[in-house]
């Protein structure tokens, strides 16, 4: 298994990738491909990791403030280099922690969507005090959305959820201002149509439903659902509140646990809350974002990456990788066409 | 000051109300027009309470699973009955944690919008780390927004920050998928050039912008802007969320703590922090949501208020009533019709 790695572009620069690929390595096989500035990476890799590596000098990346539509034209930076070692069978996967925009942009148009999906969405592991993290998507792909798309990304976290993360029986909701059927606005309540009918879904009157309506932003954390469907605006809104609101508690308990003594004692005692509140509310823990819908495994990664996160995404990447949830996709689509769905194939 | 409180139709029955409206009583002078159920409020009503507040007997009402278009054709409700009170000026307020869509609704359709304003907003306060939490609006009333309701949000929301709340220099965001003036969907992205572009918020170049653009979810909770402008499908998933994670987070020091009397007495060490905590993300301290321009105050609570939510809606309301608020936005939406922003004014 080979692994593309983007070196450039992060937001906290090359250590913390190669630490990241360096501690993957310790724990799995797989080859990787590092993309990007070689001089600088090569200051970081350790005489035992050289061999273990392969790596692809460019100097050129899409910094975070360029438009992700540059990317097209920039075929020299690290990004485009990646992906076309990924396009050309040179490895199975891709992880990058640079310019998010610029990667779903060169994934979707070099590497190509899955025969008839309309979208591919980004997708990410929610935290949660279960033990089933739910999964979310569209986090960011799409800012606007058709029901159409919010019915593929229902299928293609269906998928995911099945295949990669090994769930039984996983079930979809759709995210809403209320449960209750009526609730929406036009396009999630024409997507709870498409998505309630569609075959997939529609399971024998004698099993628990898939499709489990809409959901609220408080079932998230508690795994109502394991797939929420949501179109990237709102997805990223919930991604960042998530994040805010779980940064803003513990900032609280940082500033008691500074001033005194006795509070310093109290978290020492409660080590446990902690450290299973750090576990379930930090996203290195939770890899990268896979990009559904494409024909190969990409993995994008936060901008802010420490070592853990590109680890976790690496670890990702291996598992879809070897899920094949990209073929399994590809069926279900094919599925989809044949079995005749009220939505047009927007590939077409 | 005659407040209406609406008795019927919340997740917790008539006692929390009574209890509320008892509370309010003993720091704030007002005349409490309790619109409901007679026989069951004197049941919870002390002889000393009696004396102080009006009761206006009503059984009906609308149940949380009805449709808030009922309402206007149910004119025995207890919302519908309070409203005309409050509509025939024959109190000064209204407080409800009954049907919200019925309430918005009613109130939207019998009290009136303020001239010029497209549509009303519900709009709460957000739990917040800071001295100065954020407000955010639309949180519910509006599903599907246009570009220039979201303009009139801004202005809906910096009035209410200036006015009702005191907040000196207010400062408005627009909640989006990234800071840069670049993210957003087709509607966000119209209506940031509206907000930008609107004279209130066009301050002189040696003053700090009004208008500071896009805002994050991440970035309520550290008050990076005073007012958080949406559209109500999305600001109905933050609130939400918020509540989720909050919740979620609580769930896990609870769990730990009931395991264990060294964590019981972490917990006890630090009861400084979970108290702020407490107050910083209970909703009953931020009172109800009021809804913004329509012709009077009107306080929606949320459904499961308890005595302290009932009490703190009333507060609001006093404090919206005496800040004149409802003129004040008259006075902008005037202003704004006379320099003939570029948006036409959606009520003509």
């Amino acid at each position: 298994m080979k692994i593309v790695v983007d070196m450039m572009g992060a937001d906290l620069g090359v250590l913390p990738i190669i630490e990241g690929v360096s501690k993957a390595l310790s724990t799995q096989v797989f080859k990787p491909v590092l993309v990007g500035d070689a001089k600088k990476a090569k200051a970081f890799i350790s005489k035992d990791l050289v061999s273990k590596v392969e790596i692809i000098d460019c100097t050129d990346y899409i910094r975070m403030d360029e438009q992700a539509t540059d990317a097209l034209k920039r075929k020299e930076s690290s990004i485009f280099v990646g992906m076309e070692i990924l396009k050309n069978n040179g490895a199975d996967a891709l992880v990058s922690a640079g310019h998010s925009g610029a990667t779903m942009g060169l994934a979707t148009l070099r590497l190509g969507r899955i025969k008839g999906v309309s979208r591919p969405a980004l997708c990410t592991l929610m935290p949660s005090v279960g033990q089933r993290p739910s999964l979310c998507l569209d986090v960011g792909a799409n800012t606007d959305c058709k029901a159409e798309y919010l019915l593929d990304f229902a299928i293609l976290g269906y998928e995911y959820a099945k295949n990669v993360l090994g769930y039984e029986n996983p079930t979809v909701g759709l995210l809403s201002n209320g449960e209750e059927d009526s609730k929406g606005n036009l396009i999630t309540k024409e997507a709870f149509k498409l998505i309630k009918e569609y075959p997939l879904f529609c399971v024998d009157k004698d099993s628990p439903p898939i499709f489990k309506g809409n959901v609220e932003g408080s079932d998230i954390f508690v795994n109502s659902v394991d797939v929420v469907v949501c179109d990237g605006f709102v997805g990223n809104v919930l991604l960042k509140t998530t994040e805010g609101v779980a940064s803003a508690i513990a900032g609280i308990f940082k500033n008691t646990i500074k001033g005194s003594f006795g509070a310093k004692m109290g978290a020492f005692l409660l080590k446990d809350a902690f450290s299973l509140l750090k576990q379930k509310t930090d996203y290195a823990e939770y890899g990268g974002a896979p990009l559904l819908g494409v024909n190969k495994v990409v993995i994008i990664s936060h901008g802010k990456s420490n070592a853990r996160a590109v680890e976790c995404a690496i670890y990702q990447a291996i598992k879809a990788k070897e899920s094949g949830v990209a073929e399994k996709i590809a069926l279900a689509f094919d599925h989809k066409k044949n079995e005749g769905s009220t939505t047009q194939d927007p590939s077409a």
